[in-house]
């Protein structure tokens, strides 16, 4: 590997285009040599994002002005459904993080009902990587094309998968309910994401059917199925979770409450156990001892907080879970990836102190 | 009954008092004469609440100077503790709603375990009519003393009674996420309670183990009793629920999501319908057709906003309920309660409209 | 006068008129007979505003769907600019508080000027009364179209009016700072209104040239000349003001601070004696004797609350003036007008209590 | 030199001591060794910052269990009043930045006029030098004690300093409106700094009488004196300001409007040129060549944001300036500050981006 190496941004107009330029400003290795946001193109990026002035960076550009001859590694901040060819169209020798949805879902058909179109790439499909850092570590170093999680995923997996992966919670009513800034919204102007609209109030939405539900389910499938080491004759049902989502009156921040049931014999300092062991070694991922987290306090880091509670009903285990939804959710964690592909020390320029108060 | 009735608010000082001299104002019936604040006895309301400077009310005194020989109705908005002795103590033809938990339970075995000390006023324990309005109508209109509702219970019972009442629901997997506005904090000066903690984030609290669970159970099993119409020898499970409330950064607003699994052969439309005719004509309810509804929707009023959604689960229900905790969540259903308790038209001087934006 | 009074409010559908939706119900004269909003026409107003859904109020309609012949009152909401032929086309019967910026000025020349257009109905404008209730009083009881006062003009003037017209301040450098909520910019979606780009962070705008400039100005030359009883040949410089605006992350209340010299001889207490005299009577503007006001204090009502201080410089008063700008600053002051024109008492319908916390 | 500098925080339990634990965080030279809080003495920093859970550090300590022998640097984060006694008996090789108030004023009869008690270590104050970086560089250099400045002196300062050095304003009627977010008012538990207080409104507050007055007129007439070369014979009038605080609904930020006249023949072109040529070389401070810019740009960094406007008075000039109250107006001078007295290049560890949104 040469060092620096040159790095580009699609889509470096919307928030979690900003988080990188934030999260990368001296990053020892990733040199961004091009931004693009095809609306604003052509504009300084003090034009877009006045609070980067004092960075050297380049102006943004249409994406067709891009040589990606000399480009080893791009961001992909582009909106849900627009990435997937023009990732296609990406030389082979460029590494991708996709921070959009485009990626996750292994199964076209499944995208195609979720997403209500069909799959544009579906031989990239098959070759991408979840991005879910601390659970396809391995595959990530090596993968061409990182599908980064989404938000509600990332904060809903981390404390599910290994509870599930070790049999000690039944995964027939997982309860999630999530709340999140409004910032996951993205940065268009739209009516009902005014301030003076969401100001002093929240509401849930998406009621039964987010997309992240996909997301989410195909991660705890997995997880279920490497747990069960399933014979090809598994007739088991396939995995669903509840899922609700609400917006909070705060610009960053997610936490989930999840909702579930022990397995036989099974205790809630078991499942704490569980968690901590699995999580002893990771970097940006904490289990607490007592109490639970609140999102201020991981508010511009990479952390994930979790705690296990009793919940009051027989056998009942509550999980919950904060993050930072542009930075663990998002833009960090693509970092994250981005380090483990290039074999960077993984916590290289992740290493962030929450902004409180 | 002679008009206009004198009425006192003992601790008036806190948010919930200063929220029922706001809906008292120019009340056609009830005419405040006396307020209580023990600390800040001596001084105006305005030295305690500058937005009242226009209102001519009574300056705050100690409890122990009031003469309520005069006083017909008493709104009690003392801590959680201190309210048992003094309703005690009050004379046998006040009557009296106290917004707070202290006469809620009916069992005062109960209430020494959640709140940690003998019940100090057990007779009038049994005569207390538990006051969610729209529920114990009957019985609030005769009573002396009514209990009024906490804000988790009255936004967590009113959609799930009558469903519990009709039997459309199973009831041994109720899980109850609710996010509040820190008014219900309270007004003390406390750390965790400042602005700067607050803005931007958001927790859970009390998980497992939040007081206003032992209210919520209590009027489940008594819906789950009367829809049994159990015989003596009913040997069935007290119900508990899964309940986590949630801090929000706003000032008011609570919203309830509750998931749970339909009964037999109901469907959603169902339960919509079965909410929706119980509900036709109760002035502060309203069942959505669609949709679900945000707490600016209610911020201000006295109504409670429900909807029902299919969930992701097989047979899952998911019920949506929103109010202003200091509204339809305390002050307002105190009102309503008082209203039916002379003989009032019930919604007198409480057709508000909210306050959006 | 036959009650009830027909009344329809034109450009239903933004949070001025959302707000004289709250104000009007149950209003004992005005009665809404027709909503228009053309952008929303056909749609109920509870698909536009859902926390209407339990008033009765008429769908939206086009504006050309009126039939103004029955109509008696009309509350203009519509955007500055478009307003002027549609106010020229009502039938002469029909009596106008328009709320836009429109026939504010008196001088059409100085609408081009600030506008950037001619104006479309100059004739009208030579008839328009301008709005500020405690000033104008007598002209709006009989006028046909009052122009009803911007937010920041309402909370500078009241103020500054009585002491210019007492000569108690030099009037050649009065600088205003003044701090207005997020609703002041409408309901369009526009990026830089986006919660995401507005929570947590303040911004001044419009730095020097702000368009209610032009009317703060005006006012206070009558006011100045008034004061002066000027013959025709007074060549006094024409009034000038320095003011500054700026966004606060708050949805409603609007606050000034301003700041001037005393007229020599004066003292700070005398500016306070001569504001109390003057508004002794009002049932609108409170002056304070200690302390300044903060906007939580008048949120939700007509009030203004006022305060006089010494300032560090030589001879400085400062003045702190704090309204709600969707009531005060539009729709209180527009009702509260209306209620003049239409001879009932002025304080039918608005003595508001605030909404705190 | 030898690195690393062992370093203590006095009063780490603090606002501006947690923001000095974010900056410090892997700064290559400053190695903190012990963190004081006399009320939180025993406890680990996460149970007073549960977000910095994932960082090592010291317990907090009383401050007499610190050997100060081997430590080198002391930020000193204490209470206003208390410093002065600590400072002075610290030993003489310790090099301190004081944050608090207590060695800013030059004048200790002014300190006993504006704090209300005589100083306590009037030695002390006179060598104290004044910590506003970009202008007392050389001295901050070799001071051992820096007072560093408070948060509206620093926003007011930077944009005044250069126009009055160069004569390019007239001095007699500054008005300064500054805006600060809620972090400005600490961490302790006051009624009125609650969520519910703040949330939703503004107010000005210390009307006439705000301490950083005499802060921000000292150095101005330090200004003035070095611009006129005054004799010893100069009888000028001290130079007095006009300054209103007010507190804003957010966390972080300040901004300040400052409205003034231009000296004969400059321009407000001349004025922007001043301010950009003396501020060129600077790293945290940038002069905006267009608009003005909201307190969200510089959220979480060292810069300090200005803007030149004409305004509408004759001759006016009105200059807008943005910091984050916590970094520039605190924790992040105080590292620079640090930064210049170790001889390290003053950017150490300073070089942030914005956290937006």
């Amino acid at each position: 590997m040469t060092f620096p190496i040159p790095t580009a941004i699609l889509g470096a107009s919307g928030y979690t285009g900003a988080e990188l330029l934030r999260l990368l400003h001296a990053h020892p290795a990733f040199h961004i040599v091009a931004l693009t946001g095809d609306s604003q193109a052509g504009k300084p990026i003090e034009a877009v994002y006045p609070h980067l002035r004092t960075r050297r960076l380049p102006a943004l550009v249409k994406h067709t002005e891009v040589d990606f001859s000399s480009i080893q590694l791009v961001f992909c901040c582009l909106p849900h459904g627009t990435t997937q060819e023009i990732i296609a169209g990406l030389p082979g020798h460029v590494r991708i993080v996709d921070l959009s949805a485009d990626f996750r879902l292994l199964d076209v058909a499944a995208y195609e009902q979720w997403y209500g179109h069909a799959h544009r790439a579906p031989a990239l499909q098959k070759e991408a990587v979840y991005g879910l850092s601390e659970h396809y570590r391995a595959q990530i170093k090596t993968a061409r094309l990182v599908a980064n999680p989404g938000c509600y995923p990332t904060c809903s997996l981390l404390p599910l998968i290994p509870l599930i992966e070790e049999k000690a919670i039944a995964h027939d009513r997982i309860v999630i309910n999530a709340l999140s800034g409004i910032s996951g919204a993205g940065r268009s102007a739209k009516q009902e994401m005014l301030f003076t609209e969401l100001d002093g109030g929240v509401a849930a939405y998406g009621l039964g059917h987010h997309r992240h539900m996909a997301e989410i389910e195909q991660e705890l499938q997995k997880a279920v199925s490497g747990a069960q080491q399933s014979p090809a004759g598994d007739r088991a049902e396939p995995i669903k979770i509840s899922f609700t989502p609400h917006l909070v009156p705060m610009t960053r921040g997610m936490l989930a409450t999840i909702s579930m049931r022990l397995a036989k014999g099974v205790t809630v300092e078991d499942a704490r156990a569980t968690l901590a062991a699995r999580y002893a070694g990771e970097p940006f991922v904490q289990v607490l001892a007592t109490g639970s987290a609140s999102t201020h306090q991981v508010r511009g880091t990479n952390q994930c907080f979790l705690s296990a509670h009793a919940g009051r009903l027989p056998d009942e285990l509550i999980l919950v879970s904060v993050i930072d939804n542009l930075v663990k959710g998002a833009s960090g964690q693509a970092l994250h990836n981005a380090n483990l592909m290039f074999g960077l020390p993984e916590t290289t320029h992740l290493e962030l102190t929450a902004v409180f108060p």
